[in-house]
């Protein structure tokens, strides 16, 4: 070859490298508009089937939604992956971590990432599986005051039409981040999950937060599954915390059909599952906010909450205004019982289990705010799987 | 650049482009011994922590366990990825399927992979991923007669010592491959997983089959969660099933968890675990074989077992063949109920959780091979899971 076609080659050969390697350029094209068509080239197919299966009404819908992720590790990471081929619209990732090999333990992340940081390596990698997405990197910890700021006005105007997220997930792994993210949401009323794993890994959880309707993070305790883990400790100095690519996928799955079925409007969410890996056991149940929170924005949409509560028709206010004044009562953490009365939620709306479920504890004891009760007086299972329960019972 | 250099530079992009593309190389280096020692360099600290943990206590063991793995789609890729994270020894891959753009919905494969063989594409990056794990791979359908005599030899043959492997999972996506690897599995009697997902993308299983001990897919109709789906009809010309990168990453995390757990001996193997997407439901139970199941091989297993049982000290022998004996007389699906009083059972041995649980459904009706039963003669829950019920209603 003459130097001008070896010329050619390298920058051939340098592009392509650039391409696989970083997903600067798309592997496929840009695709205008979902499609159903049942063809080996259609990326959408598989989803815009569920349309046909009748389980999503208005698939499409996905598009226009702007999701925030909180954390590019070992959950978050997968979480971002399963909405990018989901083809969501547009998706923000915050963290400040570099890839190591020691996080080869986890799904997402290849050995030739190593030393690249965590949101650039990642947006990368998604960019490359589904150019559709629009991606938002931040390369910086939520937790001090300039980048807290900044990250609140992302969550307010970071959409793709300019204004606040639809969703923030939370997939850190510490406690300060996650109280940043929680400080973040009751101010700007913006609904998000909280999901965790224990540092034994086989135990993790997910949690749905709506400010001043269900706790806030900073209203009750973490709670977790099956082990008493300290929030507040996971990331000790010198301790290394065990990891699975199992739990923290299983736990990325639970998070990200939850958020699919908040946003497409089909199905049950949780308010809270729980994952215990040696027993295969997925507890879930609600935590009603703390009226005593120390977190006073929290405080103020729970006042919110009460007020629209109150302008509703006599008939949906009764049974739900009744329930919140007998939990302020009896339960400092916001832990409560829900009306055995209360018909079922339809589809698309929210699960109402409540309780402290089998299996699930706080993760550390904190002096009740008042004399009277403290973290123990939780109730037990709901109604539904009670009469579940008894019919299997009669059934025997 | 002169053209030496130009060629020499041609000729390490290309080496390069390789390396990252189809993983020839492997980017990282072997290494000879697990460690626990905790640095960011080491791809096993996460993993050997469950030892600090006391969640395992011989991780280094995983290295030494052969896995095959039928089906290299939305849950074997999935699946394969987890092993080979973990640090599997060997992993064989089973497949005869390109990759399609319309397979992006799922995790793991990537738009540069689309036309590639599934299971070469999937070797290569699981190689770059962790070259510390022997891969195998066999581009072919397992049901034809040659195929499916080769298939057994790799089965009977392909460990990394020349024995039989460890575990078979099946993640295939019609009844004929499930069948095939369930004749198998008896022939050998080797214990597999059998996975899968439902059409509509919203529910999923796993089932642990052990011959003789446990029901063989061919014992009973395919056990399916929440929808009633014909699983030999899963692959219908001209239908395009739906599906979801969410649910099949949690039915590979259930999957591979359970492996795990089955491998390093520690917590609680399901016998069958369910999961149902729209409620966040995971039904567990157990299958007893069909004493008149239509396959010789399981039958002969089934004798086998009852003789291994026979031959135990009778403490043992006592509860167990009185159960199976019930069960003949009663079940022709071979659906069991488990003895009450039979104590739960220690860490690193299976649960024993029995009867159709709530949430599950066969996939299809089939003649019952006697008159006087049918599939809906099945028992309600278990005794562990009652008595837990019972205390937590008194608690109410």
């Amino acid at each position: 070859m003459s130097v001008a076609e070896l010329q050619k080659k390298v920058k051939e050969l340098e592009e392509e490298l650039r391409r696989v390697k970083h997903g600067g350029a798309a592997p496929r094209e840009k695709i205008t508009q979902m499609s159903g068509e049942v063809v080996d080239t259609n990326p959408y197919s598989r989803l815009m089937a569920l349309k046909r299966m009748g389980i999503v009404s208005d698939y499409e819908k996905i598009r226009t939604h702007t999701v925030a992720v909180v954390g590019v590790g070992g959950v978050g990471s997968v979480t971002a992956e399963m909405l990018t081929r989901c083809g969501i619209g547009k998706l923000l990732l915050f963290d400040y971590d570099k890839v190591e090999l020691a996080n080869m333990n986890r799904l997402f992340f290849q050995p030739h990432q190593a030393g690249l940081s965590k949101v650039e390596a990642a947006a990368a990698t998604l960019e490359s599986i589904n150019p559709d997405v629009t991606f938002e990197t931040h390369n910086y910890n939520i937790t001090t005051v300039d980048n807290f700021d900044h990250f609140m006005s992302r969550i307010q105007n970071g959409s793709l039409t300019g204004g606040s997220v639809d969703l923030v997930l939370s997939c850190v792994d510490n406690f300060e981040a996650r109280m940043a993210v929680n400080r973040a949401c009751n101010e700007l009323s913006q609904a998000w999950f909280e999901s965790g794993v224990s540092e034994n890994a086989v135990s993790g959880h997910i949690q749905f937060l709506i400010p001043g309707e269900t706790a806030c993070f900073d209203c009750a305790p973490p709670l977790i599954v099956a082990s008493q883990i300290d929030e507040r400790t996971l990331k000790r100095e010198g301790v290394c915390a065990a990891s699975l690519p199992t739990t923290m996928g299983i736990v990325a799955g639970m998070l990200v059909q939850n958020v699919l079925k908040f946003l497409l409007n089909f199905g049950t969410v949780s308010y809270y599952l729980g994952y215990n890996a040696l027993s295969d056991f997925f507890p879930t149940m609600i935590v009603r906010p703390n009226p005593q929170c120390e977190d006073s924005w929290c405080k103020k949409r729970q006042a919110e909450y009460q007020a629209k509560l109150a302008a509703q028709p006599p008939k949906e206010k009764e049974v739900i205004v009744e329930e919140e004044e007998v939990v302020h009562e009896e339960n400092d953490w916001g832990i409560s019982l829900v009306d055995e009365d209360e018909p079922a939620p339809p589809p698309g709306t929210i699960s109402v289990v409540s309780g402290l479920a089998e299996g699930i504890t706080v993760a550390y004891d904190r002096p009740a705010p008042t004399a009277n009760t403290g973290a123990e007086e939780v109730g037990a299972d709901d109604a539904t799987s009670l009469d579940d329960l008894m019919a299997q019972m009669k059934a025997l």
